[in-house]
C-alpha cells in the first residue's frame, strides 16, 4: 500500500482513503471497535471538540495557568471528568491533595504553628508547645492565635495558598526559565512538608487524596513517596515502616467506604542528588521495604530535577543489588524528563530499560531516541506522560508540540497522568487527560483513544494478573454505564 | 541488540556502548566517516558547543530576536558561517535580502514615492511622474523632496525597517497567537512589493539575494517565487515570460562574476486561497513557463498560511493537468506547516506525496504523520526544514521541542533552509543552520551531522545528475578547505 501509493497518474482516492484509514488504525486506540452507543457518544464528542478547537484560544497551546478557566467551562472537559479513567500511574506524595483543604482544613487543626522565612515563605509545624526557633525563620506563631488577632483571615489564608502552588497569573514572567520553576516547585514541597509530616496529617492527607481522585472517577492510584520521617505532637519521630503501615492502613479504610475503588500501592523514591554509598542504602532500604510490605510496597524511583541530578548510570552499583542478591524490586523511573540532547542525563532513558524498569516516568525525551524507543515498545515498557507538568516545568510551551503527539500517533505504550495536580492547580487527572486527548490528537482522536488510555492505566499498573483482570472488567462495566448516561 | 539489552542481570557496558552507538549512527550523518582533520575540529566544535549549552540562556531555547545577538557571538555560529553550506532549497523571492539594503539602496533611488497607508504601514512606488492616489493611502510624497524636508532621516528610514520586518523586542506580546504573526507576515511583503516588483529593482534584488547568499557559503539557491508582474517607470507592465527571462539573465550574469557558485531556478508560486478554475489556469501557466524556461523554472507550488488556506485534495483536478497530458511538472508543496491535527489541511502531507511532490515544503507535522513519515522515506521525497521561520510564526517556542529533532535522530531525509530571512532578520542560511545544529541535535550532533546537511542540499536539489556530482565534488573540496582553515 504505502509503495503504489506514489505510483503515477491521478491519485486513487480508494487508496487515499485506505492510507488515512491505516494511519488512523496505527494511533492510540485506533484499533478500537466502538459499538452503536459509543458511535453515537462519539459523534457528539467530535462535534463538541470542533467548537473547542474553532473557539479562538485553544486551550493546549495555552499556558495551563491561563487555560484553565476555558477548559473549565469546555464540555469536552465536562465529558472527561464523567468518564471512567482507571488509575493515575505517575502521582507524588504530597502533590495529590489539592491545597485548599490543606489551607482550610489541617492548618485550622489544633497546635499548628507557622514561621515566616527569609525566601519570603512559610513553614509550618505542630507541636504541643512552643517549637525551637530556627536561624532562616521568623519566631513561631500559635496560627489560632494569630488568625484571632488579624480577624480577616482571608489574606492570610491565601497567602498559604500562593505559597503551596506554583500557580501565577502571569506564569512567563514568574519563571523564566527551568530553574527558576524548579527552585520553586522544590520550595512548594518544602512549605507543605511541615503539615504533612505530621502523623495525624499524613494519614488524613492520604485519605483524602484517594477521595480526590476518587472523585475524578479513578479507581486505582500508584504513588510515587519519599517516605520522610513523620512526627508526633510531642516530637517523636516514626520510621519508614510506621509509614508503609499507615498507607496500607489507609488504602483499606478508604476501599472499606468506597468498596469499587481497588486500591493504591507506593513506589518509594530518593532524590537523585544522593551520592553513591547513599544509594546502595537506600536500594537496600528500598529491597527491606518491599520485602515486609509486599502488597503496598511497588517499587523504587529516584525525583528530583533530572537536568542538575545524577545520572542513572552513575547509580549502577546500587540498582544491580536487587538483582545480584536474586531479589525483585520493580523499578519506575523518571527519565527523559529534559530538553538536554546527547548529555549524560540523556542516557536515562537508555539505562531504565537497561536495568528493566516496569515503566518510566515522563519519558518527555523518547522521541529522540529511535533505538530506545523499539525497545521500550518491544519490551512493552510504558511512559507515564504528564502534559500540564511537563509544560509548567517548562519542556513545551504549546501541548500541540508535545512529543507524546508523536508517540499517541504510533501507538506506543503510555499512560496519561497527573505528577503533581495540587502543585499546579488541575483535578487529579482530568485536566491532563483534556490536555492529552485535544492537545496531542486534535480533530484525530475519538472515544476510542480515550477508552484505551483509560484501558492502558490498569494494563499497565503493578496489580497482580487476575486482580488486573477483575479490575479491567469493572472498569468496562463503568466505562458502559458512562457511554449509556453521557447519551440521555 | 535491542532485544538481549533487557537480558536478565547487571547490565553490559559493552551492549549499552553498542547501542549508544546504533543510535548515533542513525542520525542525520551518523554514517559520515571523519577523516583525522575532521575528527580534531570535530573535537574543537564539541568544546564550543559545550560552552554554548553552559552559559545559562540557551539560544535554541529563545525567541530568534531575542536569541540573535547570543547566536551572533557565539563561535560555533562563527564556523558555521564559514562553512560551505551547499544549497538553499526553500527561500521565497522577496524575503532573500537584507531589509536594510532594501531601505539604504532601493528607497535612495530617483523616482522613489512613498505614501502612509491608515494601518500605520507605508506603501512604495516608483514613478515617472506623481502617481495616482489610492483611497487607503496619503497622497503620494516624493521620498527624495521628503528626506531633504526632515533633515535628519535616521528616524525615517528606521521606520521603514522596522515595516519590512516581523522584528520586535517583546514578539510574544506583539505576536500573540499565528494568526496575527501571519497577518503581518503577508502585510510586510505587501510592502516590500511597490519596491521588489520596479522591474529594474527586480532584477538587482535577485542579483543582491545572490550575493547575501554567496557570502554566506552558498553555491545555489531555489527560490520559491510568486512572479508577479513588475512595472517600468512609465507604468508599462511586463509579464511572468519577462520575470522568468530576468532571472535567468541576472543568474548568468551572477555566475559569470562568481565561477564558484553554481545558479539558482524558480519555483513558481501561487497563493493557496485561490480557486479551483484559478488553480488549472495557474497549472497551465506553470506547464508553460516550464516548457519555454526548462533551465530556470523547477517546479510549481502553493504558499500562504495553510491553516487559512485551502487543502491540496480541493485542488486535485488542478494539480492531475500536467500528468493527465504526460507533462513533466514537478511540484515542491508547502505541507504540514500547522499545528492542527486531523484537519483538512492537516492531510497535505499525505497529499503532496500522492501527487509525487519533489520535495516538501516544512512538514513541521511529518512526525504526527507515522504512515505518511513511512511512505516519504520511501520515496526518499526530504522535508525543507525552516526553524527559525516555525519560530517566529509560532509554530514552535523552544526550538528543542521542534519534530525536526525527532526526524534527525532517525535519520529522516531532510535540509535545512531559511524560508524568509531578510523578514525575521536573519543571515541567508547560517542562522537556521546553527538553530537546527544546535537546537536539534545539542550535544548529539558532530561535524558529520553539518557535513551530511550541507551534501543534502545538493543531493535534494533539482539539479540534472551530471550537475548535482559536480556540485558536490565542488562542495566536497570547498568541505576540505574550510575544515584545514578552521584549524589553523
Ligand atoms: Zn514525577
Ligand atoms: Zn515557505
Amino acid at each position: 500500500l504505502l509503495c503504489c501509493a506514489s505510483c503515477n497518474g491521478r491519485p486513487d482516492p480508494r487508496k487515499r482513503d485506505a492510507l488515512i484509514g491505516l494511519e488512523a488504525s496505527r494511533r492510540t486506540g485506533g484499533d478500537i471497535t466502538l459499538n452503536e452507543r459509543e458511535k453515537l457518544l462519539d459523534g457528539k464528542l467530535q462535534k463538541l471538540k470542533q467548537h473547542d478547537m474553532e473557539a479562538g484560544q485553544f486551550p493546549p497551546s495555552m499556558h495551563f495557568f491561563k487555560a484553565k478557566r476555558l477548559i473549565d467551562q469546555s464540555p469536552v472537559f465536562n465529558l472527561i471528568q464523567k468518564m471512567p479513567k482507571g488509575a493515575a500511574l505517575h502521582v507524588h506524595d504530597f502533590a495529590m491533595v489539592s491545597v485548599d483543604w490543606l489551607v482550610k482544613n489541617v492548618t485550622y487543626r489544633e497546635n499548628c504553628y507557622v514561621c515566616f522565612t527569609d525566601k519570603q515563605t512559610v513553614q509550618f509545624i505542630f507541636s504541643s508547645g512552643p517549637p525551637a526557633s530556627s536561624s532562616y525563620c521568623s519566631s513561631w506563631t500559635l496560627l489560632r492565635s494569630l488568625r484571632e488577632k488579624i480577624k480577616n483571615t482571608t489574606e492570610l489564608d491565601n497567602s498559604f495558598i500562593r505559597n503551596l502552588t506554583l500557580f501565577t497569573e502571569d506564569p512567563d514572567r514568574a519563571y523564566p526559565n527551568q530553574d527558576t520553576v524548579w527552585e520553586r516547585f522544590e520550595q512548594v514541597f518544602l512549605v507543605a512538608y511541615g503539615l504533612v509530616t505530621y502523623a495525624p496529617v499524613f494519614k488524613d492527607y492520604l485519605y483524602e487524596g484517594l477521595r480526590q481522585f476518587y472523585e475524578d472517577n479513578i479507581m486505582y492510584v500508584e504513588i510515587r513517596a519519599l517516605l520522610p520521617q513523620t512526627y508526633e505532637l510531642d516530637g517523636r519521630l516514626n520510621d519508614k515502616d510506621w509509614s508503609m503501615a499507615a498507607c496500607q492502613e489507609v488504602v483499606n479504610q478508604f476501599k472499606k467506604h468506597h468498596p469499587d475503588f481497588i486500591g493504591a500501592r507506593v513506589i518509594f523514591t530518593v532524590h537523585r542528588k544522593i551520592n553513591a554509598t547513599e544509594a546502595v542504602k537506600t536500594v537496600e532500604e528500598a529491597m527491606i521495604l518491599r520485602r515486609n510490605f509486599p502488597d503496598v510496597m511497588a517499587g523504587f524511583d529516584f525525583v528530583g530535577q533530572e537536568d542538575l541530578g545524577r545520572p542513572l548510570w552513575y547509580f549502577k552499583d546500587a540498582l544491580s543489588l536487587p538483582e545480584d542478591k536474586g531479589f525483585n524490586l520493580p523499578y519506575f523511573f523518571h527519565a527523559g524528563e529534559t530538553d538536554s540532547q546527547g548529555t549524560d542525563v540523556d542516557q536515562n532513558l537508555m539505562d531504565a530499560l537497561l536495568f528493566n524498569t516496569t515503566r518510566i516516568g515522563h519519558g518527555f525525551a523518547l522521541a529522540r531516541h529511535p533505538v530506545v524507543k523499539e525497545m521500550a515498545r518491544k519490551m512493552d515498557v510504558p511512559i507515564e506522560v504528564c502534559p500540564i507538568s511537563n509544560q509548567v516545568l517548562k519542556l513545551v510551551s504549546d501541548l500541540r508540540d508535545h512529543p507524546a503527539a508523536v508517540l499517541m500517533a504510533e501507538g506506543h505504550p503510555l499512560v496519561i497522568s497527573s505528577d503533581d495536580p495540587a502543585v499546579f492547580g488541575a483535578t487529579a487527572l482530568s485536566h491532563d487527560f483534556y490536555e492529552a486527548f485535544m492537545g496531542f490528537g486534535g480533530m484525530s482522536f475519538n472515544l476510542g483513544t480515550l477508552k484505551e488510555l483509560a484501558l492502558n492505566s490498569l494494563r499497565y499498573s503493578t496489580l497482580p494478573s487476575q486482580r488486573k483482570e477483575e479490575a479491567i472488567d469493572a472498569l468496562l462495566v463503568k466505562w458502559d454505564k458512562f457511554v449509556w448516561e453521557s447519551l440521555l
